[in-house]
């Protein structure tokens, strides 16, 4: 496979940490949010093992927050998502499908409710600040839309909990899942939530003052030697492996949420007021007639530009949306937008790639 | 300067035309509304070169289109621009700075009428469509917003009017600028307006058709031959020089239209109803205090990441936003926010990098 280099600008913004990655090792970048996301260091299947045994700390602050603040805040972010937020509590992370009014999918955020009227939207990659403008201009609500200067080091892996508490004590380790609250060091406060985009476990730290981020980071570094601590970044093999969808990979503004298996996230039922709920009471009458499933391919390497046919027999089963080889099960694995009448496991297709033809078949999410 | 590979995926979307580029010698990519962009074959300065003197195909398939559908489209349309499209005329592209309710810019896309009620916003870099949508369903507005299958390729540069005389016959060369209309080659109607992201003269050319794209691509080529034709891509040289603006790049949500000197396409005084036009009321009272300018600078390289300071005796004269190295001026040149006191064109100022200041002076845009 042929390799390009990246054209840096302003325009791709760098990170507050993008100057410690280079120098760490950093090989390639992908960009997010119009900001620069570190993509490789020594290699996909090399981190993706010693991410499963070891902690990695991540520069995703092109993970950027859409800040909503105002006495309609809350009603400006039901409005975007299908997943019923009327109960949401403050010091909570809540993962929620955004959709625009035909009930397609527009961003699959996580949204931190940090007061009863301040609210962060933790972003995958598209402008939901233009949304959520457009819709609050057009609603004349009281809700101010933002990007404030906030950059996340994610701290990902099973030694991600000892590290975080050599650094910040014994308190950190009471976090539960996808909740947040503030910590010290060092006289600097940090914003830490229990989450992260691998099921390895760990935190996201939104760094609010950079010079402070900067001095965590190198604690992070010289503290972590013991947990044999690496720099690192989203794992395409893990995060197929534990079926994390990727926004814009695996779904786009063509698929709804009840094709992407959010159906725990959609709340049609009750009288919350959301656009495309509509569109969304519709889909679910009818029944979808396609689902994101996952893929295993016998092929050793692969690389996607878009989406691929998969066939069975000369009829389409359906279409591969991400792929990668995964060393444990020394295959192409991938997550595919399968066709109703293949949901049926055993179905087996075929990938054409340069005129070859190469096996697959379907399984389910997360992949076992 | 280091440089780093881009690492695909679907999300990065590749267009009709990547393949074609990645065998005729594409070095680097950018990243352009979720898309790839090209960003340099043999070298930004050699393309400079051969981009002023023969003429040159661009793979500009990121440049993605908005569609506005429906008897609300011009309404919602002129909500989002503060130039005045009332008397816009179908047939015509017009170049408008988009705006939110605080008057700050979102993207300078040109608009292209193509019927009374059907418009395509051909972008910038951000998710107007998103914008176009909360706007839409926030006021109920009769407009359907989509993203059509619609990928440009631009034809470039002084030899561009001979070769789209050789492939499309004498009436391409009556278009006027700004213009665009439907031709013919065999067999197949290509949109093509006479337009493009440089001041050396060319045409877009808006494939709908993929496999009448591809060859009418090869098309250009073969009979490019006598004018010495060349893949290349939107050059940063060539757009700084004349003055070409690029969003994100030179100026972001934090600036305003009047501040990137786009006052000829503000109309506050007319009865148009547009988002912001109270805010450009109360600024054009006030004055602005900072402006897009020109600058060179005594420097023989420079990699830009994000805005960087300059100073004139320990005091801050503005930002560089955007900068490159011109075999012209035989020196670095760039586009900077200026404060209004250091408005005079003989300032000079320092720029520090890696604790060595250089030494540069502001200029007016287009550079002479």
């Amino acid at each position: 496979m042929k390799k390009f280099y990246i054209a840096k600008a302003r325009r791709l913004r760098g990170t507050p940490f993008s100057n410690r990655i280079e120098s760490q090792g950093l090989t390639a970048y992908t960009t997010f949010n119009h900001m620069l996301l570190p993509a490789a260091f020594e290699g996909t299947e090399k981190e993706y093992l010693h991410l499963k045994e070891h902690v990695q700390v991540w520069d995703v602050a092109a993970e950027r927050q859409v800040q909503i603040v105002g006495k309609d805040s809350a009603k400006l972010i039901q409005l975007m998502t299908c997943r019923n937020l009327s109960k949401a509590k403050v010091g909570r992370c809540y993962y929620a499908p955004l959709i625009d009014e035909q009930g397609k999918m527009i961003n699959d955020p996580v949204i931190l409710k940090l007061e009863e009227n301040k609210w962060w939207i933790s972003l995958a990659d598209s402008d939901v600040g233009l949304y959520a403008k457009g819709l609050s201009s057009g609603l004349r609500l009281q809700a101010e839309v933002s990007e404030p200067d906030v950059n996340i080091l994610a701290v990902q892996g099973p030694k991600s909990f000892k590290l975080m508490e050599k650094i910040l004590g014994k308190k950190i380790t009471e976090l539960k899942f996808f909740g947040f609250d503030y910590f010290d060091l060092e006289g600097s406060k940090f914003f830490i939530a229990r989450s992260g985009w691998s099921k390895q476990g760990g935190y996201e730290i939104y760094v609010e003052n950079c010079d402070a981020g900067l001095n965590l980071y190198d604690k992070l570094f010289s503290a972590g030697k013991e947990f044999n601590v690496k720099p690192g970044c989203p794992n395409l093999i893990e995060r197929i492996e534990s079926g994390l969808l990727s926004c814009g990979n695996d779904f786009d503004n063509g698929d709804n949420p009840y094709e992407c298996g959010f159906d725990k996230y959609i709340d049609i039922e009750s009288d919350i007021n959301f656009l495309g709920k509509k569109a969304l009471i519709q889909i679910s009458k009818k029944g979808i007639q396609r689902k994101l499933m996952g893929v295993k391919i016998e092929l050793e390497q692969i690389e996607m530009m878009e989406e691929r046919p998969l066939q069975n027999a000369g009829n389409l089963v359906g279409y591969l949306r991400s792929a990668v080889y995964s060393p444990h099960f020394k295959k192409v694995i991938g997550v595919a937008m399968i066709k109703k009448e293949y949901w049926d496991k055993k179905t087996t297709f075929e990938l054409e790639i340069n005129s070859k033809k190469n096996k697959g078949a379907i399984c389910d999410l997360p992949l076992v």
